[in-house]
This record gives structure tokens, C-alpha cells and sequence, in this order.
């Protein structure tokens, strides 16, 4: 198997359905970025520190279901083939609802912004939260454009507040103090 | 408390001033991108080397610098309730401009490009120097649209090349040699 | 020598060639994006494992290559007196397709998509790897503007199909298996 094809050498590329579109279309940007967070996630699993492999198998789990996410981003809105994967009943949401509840429980309350850091686990955590919030941007340009299938948006927005209640979860095994910015207002309520 | 309120589920969400945006919009990029380049620095903070832990405080100013910018571009235009933190004569740029000149003068000079790496932390302070660019992309797109604070804009210059330098210090630190550019002019005058 | 000229603090800034252009116009995001791939590849050099030291030097010649795309792609599309690095007889493209083969020959065949991740370098060679088509986007994006050297952009499509490899091939070296998309099709063939 040869995965170069050179098809694509002069700038466009196919997605499921068959179109072609140049690389640069806000569809692809979006299953793009997503590429790139699902592989940052691979490598926060990569380097997570001993007290933080709790973590390991549902960050796995994060891996699948952002390439659920790929696959239905990937499919063109003219196709009448392909079915998306996230449904109403998607159990993913609810999923990661109970997680950010159970690590919000674990952790001492702020109404204060925290610098994003601490741990090495913990602020690659951080990281991943803000790439997150950079697909989703990509996927709100795609969805003023052509429409989309939302319940990957919201996935996507509930993921990157998952990953800011892991990250303080993860601090906190870590024993970690998180630092307040000094110029916050009390924004959490 | 509840971090995620499900309101921005349909892709819009809030701003300093209460003004509604899609996520997307060029404003939220910016700071978004403020926001990802802070979470690096999380990151190279989390994982400096013994010899670079000199770099710790400073890194931390930055990263509480950042969040001041992330304020500044937050704040809506035709908002006139909130104030700028960043003012004429603020410090900040002087700050780094110091630390700039200071680390300058502790590395071999150079006419031609490096490669951006070396030690883990070098490596990191050129990813972050890169983000920081990114991050000026995005403020200088959305000052084609909107008035900002131009003395963020003039933060954010100063402060990728203050990681140049940190990045080349920290190879000396570290007691790396940078290399060299092997097709590069002399460009550095 | 002062790195900082003060000059950029407007948002605009230098190309070769002497063209003054906002930093966020398409040509800058395209060269910015290609140093902060070409600062990514120095931090997984500076991460390699033990196992993995064998991708050292390839991966600092791709490091100098990048930084011959972003000469290409800072040449003003109305310069004449500087000539482009990348050529029709360049030898870049066959290097990388000799490795690809040489990896693929290596791992295990596959059929599905895999998670991108396994050992901390694979999963910085698939970071890598979408940095890469980000890049990529860039450039297709600032080729719809202005005319611009094919060379890189067909340097740059194979090299995102070099990391896959690589990354494989480095699970292979640290004994880490690869783990399937769940919902695959069997998209490889
Ligand atoms: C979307 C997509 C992606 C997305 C995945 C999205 C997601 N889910 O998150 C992303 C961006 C992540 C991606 C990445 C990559 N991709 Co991709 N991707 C695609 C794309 C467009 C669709 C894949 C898909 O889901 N197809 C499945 C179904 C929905 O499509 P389908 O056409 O209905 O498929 C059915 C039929 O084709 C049928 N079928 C027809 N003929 C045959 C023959 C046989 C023998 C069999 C068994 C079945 C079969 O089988 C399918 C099942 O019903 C394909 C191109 C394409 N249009 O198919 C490339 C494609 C699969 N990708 C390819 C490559 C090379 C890659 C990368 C290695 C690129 C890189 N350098 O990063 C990576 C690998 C990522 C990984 N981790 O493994 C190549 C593979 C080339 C090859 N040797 O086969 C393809 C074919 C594109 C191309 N022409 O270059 N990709
Ligand atoms: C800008 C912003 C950000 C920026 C910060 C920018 C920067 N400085 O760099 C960024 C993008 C980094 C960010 C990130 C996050 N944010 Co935010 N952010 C905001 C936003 C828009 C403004 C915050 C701010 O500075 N307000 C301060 C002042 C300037 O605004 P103000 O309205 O004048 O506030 C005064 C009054 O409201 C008064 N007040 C009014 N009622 C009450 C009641 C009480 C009890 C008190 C004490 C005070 C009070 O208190 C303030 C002080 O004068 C708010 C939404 C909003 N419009 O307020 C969300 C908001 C604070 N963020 C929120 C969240 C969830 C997050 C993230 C967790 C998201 C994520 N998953 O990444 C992270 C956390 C980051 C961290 N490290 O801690 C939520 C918090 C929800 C909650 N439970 O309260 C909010 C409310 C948005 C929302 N509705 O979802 N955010
Ligand atoms: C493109 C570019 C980049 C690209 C490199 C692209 C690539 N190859 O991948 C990127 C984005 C990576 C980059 C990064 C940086 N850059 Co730069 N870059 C430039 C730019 C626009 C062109 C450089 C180039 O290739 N010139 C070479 C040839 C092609 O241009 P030329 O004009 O024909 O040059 C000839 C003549 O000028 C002649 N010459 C004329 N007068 C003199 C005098 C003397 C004494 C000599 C010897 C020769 C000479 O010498 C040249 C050889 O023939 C210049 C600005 C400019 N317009 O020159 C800045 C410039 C070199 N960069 C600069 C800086 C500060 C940086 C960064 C530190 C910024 C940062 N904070 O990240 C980094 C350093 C990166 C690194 N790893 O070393 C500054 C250097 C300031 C200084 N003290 O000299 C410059 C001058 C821009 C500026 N005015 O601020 N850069
Ligand atoms: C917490 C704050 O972050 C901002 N916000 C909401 N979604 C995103 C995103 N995808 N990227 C960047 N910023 C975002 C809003 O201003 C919100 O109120
Ligand atoms: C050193 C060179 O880098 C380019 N340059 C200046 N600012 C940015 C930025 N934010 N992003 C990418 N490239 C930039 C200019 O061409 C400058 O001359
Ligand atoms: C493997 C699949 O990845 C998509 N593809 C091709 N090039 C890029 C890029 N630069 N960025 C993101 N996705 C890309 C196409 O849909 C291709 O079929
Ligand atoms: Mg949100
Ligand atoms: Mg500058
Ligand atoms: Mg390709």
C-alpha cells in the first residue's frame, strides 16, 4: 500500500461524497483542526505522569469520538449516502456532563480565573482545551456557510470545559495549586 | 458551580460588554488565540529543565500579562463601561525589551537563521515564539475591522522576539549550540 | 544587535523582495505557519526517545528544508531579483517518497484508520503530521491569491504522508501497537 497518492499535490482533495474542494475550504479546515486535537490528545496520553493514568481510557475514548466527529465534518452536505454518527440520543454529551460534575466536586472551588498550567499533565490538558475551542471556531465558520450536523458542535463545546475540569482535576492528584489571575473579577458563579 | 451553561451550544457566545458574537468572529480568534499561547506557556513551564528554572517567574509574569490582553481584546468595541488594563505607559514592553537586551548579550552573536530547537526547553520557547506570532496575525486581522488597544498589538511584537532570545539563552543554559540555517543570508545586522 | 526594530508595532511588516504587508495577510500566514511546523519538528527532535534517536538527522533536514519553503513562499510575487530555493529537479520529494516506502515496508499493514498517538514520539510525529496540513491549508489558501511556487506545496503534501509513516514506524521501534478507529471503514487500500 502506498498512502501518497500525489493526487492532491496540486492543492485540492476529495471528502466523503465525493466532491472535490481546494484544501483551504472551511469544510476541511474544521475535520482538520480536529486531526490536530485528536492527535495532541494522543499526545497528552503519551506523557500522562503516574498519578494521572486515571485518565488514560477515557481520553482514548475522547480519540474515538473525535474521529466520529472527522467522519461526519468530512461528509458533504450534498450527500444522501452517507449517514452522520452523532444522533439526538448521542449518550457522548451526557457523558462528558457527568465527568465535568464529578471532577467540579473533586476540586476546591474558584471565582477567580486560574493561569492555565500546573502540572505537566495538567496544563497539556490546558492546551487541549484551547485547541478545542479552535475547532469549534472552525466549525461555527463552516456552519454560516453550509449546514452541519450540530450535535458535533455541541460535543465540541462541552469537550473543551471537560478539559478545563480535568485539567484542575489533574492538578489536584498531582498536588498542584492552581494560580489565580491577579487582575480576574469574580467570574465563576 | 456549573462551568458549562450550554448557551453557546448553537455557536454563539458573549463578550466583555455583552454584545453577542458568533464564535467565530475575528475578536474571539484573537483572544482565543491569547488564550492557546498562555496554555503553551503552561506548558514549557511545566517542563523546564533544572538548568532553565531561572525562567520560571518571568514565565509566569507572561503568562498573567497574557490574561491582561486576553481582557483587553475581549472588551467590545462600542463598550464604555470597561477600561483598557494596558495603558501608554505601561511597563510591560519595557520589561521585556530589558530581558531582550540582557539575553542578547549573553549568547554568540549571529548573523544567519538557526533552526529553531535545541534543548527541550529552547525547543519549546521557539513553539511559543511562533504562537505568539500566530496570535499577532489574528490582533492585526481584527484591527482591520475594529479599533483595538494598540498597546497590546505592541506587547505581543515585543514579546516574540523576547522568546528569540529566552529560546537562545536557554540553549546556552543548557550548554547547546544552535545551528545554523545552511542556505540562510546574513540577515541578522 | 537589537532583534527588536520597533517597526512591526503597527501590523505591518517586511517580505523579500521589499513589499510592506499587513502580518496577517495570506503570504505571512503561510511562512509564519511553515516556523512554527519547522519549531514543532525542533521539539520532537528534542524529545526523541532513546529508540527513536535513528530519525534524528532526517528529521533536522526536513527542519532545513522547511526553512527553504518559507525562503520560497517570503519571495513577493512581483519580486525579480530573487530566485526560488525549490526547483523542478529537486531531490526533496523523491527523498521523503523513499523513506515513506522504506517505513511502510516496516510496520504492519492496515486497512482502518488509527488513534494518532502510542509513544510519546509517535504521538509528536502525528502532531506533527497535522501542523503540517495546516500548513498545507495555508498555502493552498495564498495560491487562490497570488502565484506561488508548486515545489513547496508538493514538498509540503508529501511530507504530512512522511510523518504518518514516521510515526508509525516509531511505534514499531518502541514496541507500541497501533490502535484502530472503532467506526473505520476500510479506507486504506
Ligand atoms: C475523511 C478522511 C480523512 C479524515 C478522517 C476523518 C475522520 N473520520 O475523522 C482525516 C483527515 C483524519 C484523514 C486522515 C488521513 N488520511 Co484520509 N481520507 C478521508 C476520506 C476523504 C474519507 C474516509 C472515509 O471515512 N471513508 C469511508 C466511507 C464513508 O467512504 P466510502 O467511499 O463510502 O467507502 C466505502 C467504499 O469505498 C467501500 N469500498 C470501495 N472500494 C473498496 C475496495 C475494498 C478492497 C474495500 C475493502 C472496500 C471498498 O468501502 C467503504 C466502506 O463501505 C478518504 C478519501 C475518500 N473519499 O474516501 C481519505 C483517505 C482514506 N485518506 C488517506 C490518507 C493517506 C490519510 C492520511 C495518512 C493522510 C495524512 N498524511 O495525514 C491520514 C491517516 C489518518 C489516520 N489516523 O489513520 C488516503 C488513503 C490512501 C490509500 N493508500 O488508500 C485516502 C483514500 C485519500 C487519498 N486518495 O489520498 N482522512
Ligand atoms: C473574556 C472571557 C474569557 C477569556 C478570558 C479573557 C482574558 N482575560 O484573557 C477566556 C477566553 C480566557 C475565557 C476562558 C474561560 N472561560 Co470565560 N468568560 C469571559 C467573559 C466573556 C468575560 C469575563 C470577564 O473578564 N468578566 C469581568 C468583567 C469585565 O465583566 P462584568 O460583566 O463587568 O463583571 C462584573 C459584574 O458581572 C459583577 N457581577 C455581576 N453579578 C455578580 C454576581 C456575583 C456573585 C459577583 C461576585 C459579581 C457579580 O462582577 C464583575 C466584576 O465587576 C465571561 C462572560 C461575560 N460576559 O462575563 C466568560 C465566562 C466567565 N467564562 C466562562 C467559562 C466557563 C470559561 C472557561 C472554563 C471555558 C473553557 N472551557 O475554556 C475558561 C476558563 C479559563 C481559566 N483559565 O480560568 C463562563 C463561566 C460560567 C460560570 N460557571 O460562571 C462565563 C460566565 C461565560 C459563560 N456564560 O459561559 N473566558
Ligand atoms: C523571511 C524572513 C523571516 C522568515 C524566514 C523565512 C524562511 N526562510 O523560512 C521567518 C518568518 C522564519 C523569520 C523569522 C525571524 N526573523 Co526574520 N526576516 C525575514 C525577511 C523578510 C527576509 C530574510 C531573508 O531571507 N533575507 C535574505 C535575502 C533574500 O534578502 P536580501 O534583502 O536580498 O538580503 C541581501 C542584502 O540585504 C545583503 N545586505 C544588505 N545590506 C547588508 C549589510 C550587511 C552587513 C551584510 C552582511 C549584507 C547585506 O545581504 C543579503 C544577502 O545577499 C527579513 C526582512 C527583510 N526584508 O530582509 C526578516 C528579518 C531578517 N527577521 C528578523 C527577525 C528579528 C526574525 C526573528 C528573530 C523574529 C522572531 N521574533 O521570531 C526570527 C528568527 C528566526 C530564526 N530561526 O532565526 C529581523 C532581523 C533584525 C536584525 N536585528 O537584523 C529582520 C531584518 C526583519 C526586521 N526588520 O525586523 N524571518
Ligand atoms: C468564556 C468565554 O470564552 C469565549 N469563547 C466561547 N467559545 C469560544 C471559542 N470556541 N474560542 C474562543 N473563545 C470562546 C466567550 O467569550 C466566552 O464567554
Ligand atoms: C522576520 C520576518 O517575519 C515576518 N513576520 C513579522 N511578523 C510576523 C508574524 N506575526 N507572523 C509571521 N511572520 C511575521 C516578516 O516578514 C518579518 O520580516
Ligand atoms: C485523507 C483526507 O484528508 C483530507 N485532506 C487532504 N489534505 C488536507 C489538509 N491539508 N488538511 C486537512 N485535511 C486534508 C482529504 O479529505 C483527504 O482525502
Ligand atoms: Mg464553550
Ligand atoms: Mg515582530
Ligand atoms: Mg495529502
Amino acid at each position: 500500500m502506498k498512502i501518497y497518492t500525489r493526487t492532491g499535490d496540486k492543492g485540492k482533495t476529495r471528502i466523503i461524497g465525493n466532491d472535490v474542494l481546494y484544501k483551504s475550504a472551511q469544510r476541511i479546515e474544521s475535520y482538520g483542526t480536529i486531526d490536530e486535537l485528536n492527535s495532541l490528545v494522543g499526545v497528552v496520553i503519551a506523557n500522562l505522569s503516574e498519578k494521572n493514568l486515571v485518565l488514560k481510557d477515557e481520553l482514548q475514548e475522547i480519540q474515538q469520538l473525535l474521529f466520529d466527529c472527522g467522519t461526519d465534518l468530512a461528509i458533504s452536505a450534498t450527500d444522501k449516502k452517507h449517514e452522520f454518527i452523532f444522533t439526538e440520543d448521542n449518550k457522548a454529551v451526557d457523558w462528558l456532563e457527568k465527568k465535568i460534575d464529578d471532577y467540579s466536586a473533586k476540586v476546591p472551588a474558584i471565582q477567580k480565573f486560574i493561569l492555565p498550567g500546573g502540572s505537566k499533565t495538567a496544563s497539556n490538558l490546558h492546551l487541549s482545551r484551547t485547541v478545542t475551542r479552535r475547532a469549534e471556531r472552525e466549525i461555527v465558520a463552516l456552519m454560516q456557510e453550509e449546514p452541519i450536523n450540530d450535535y458535533v458542535l455541541k460535543f465540541v463545546n462541552r469537550l473543551s470545559d471537560y478539559f478545563f475540569a480535568a485539567a484542575r482535576y489533574s492538578n489536584v492528584l498531582d498536588g498542584v495549586d492552581d494560580i489565580q489571575y491577579r487582575n480576574s473579577k469574580p467570574v465563576f458563579r
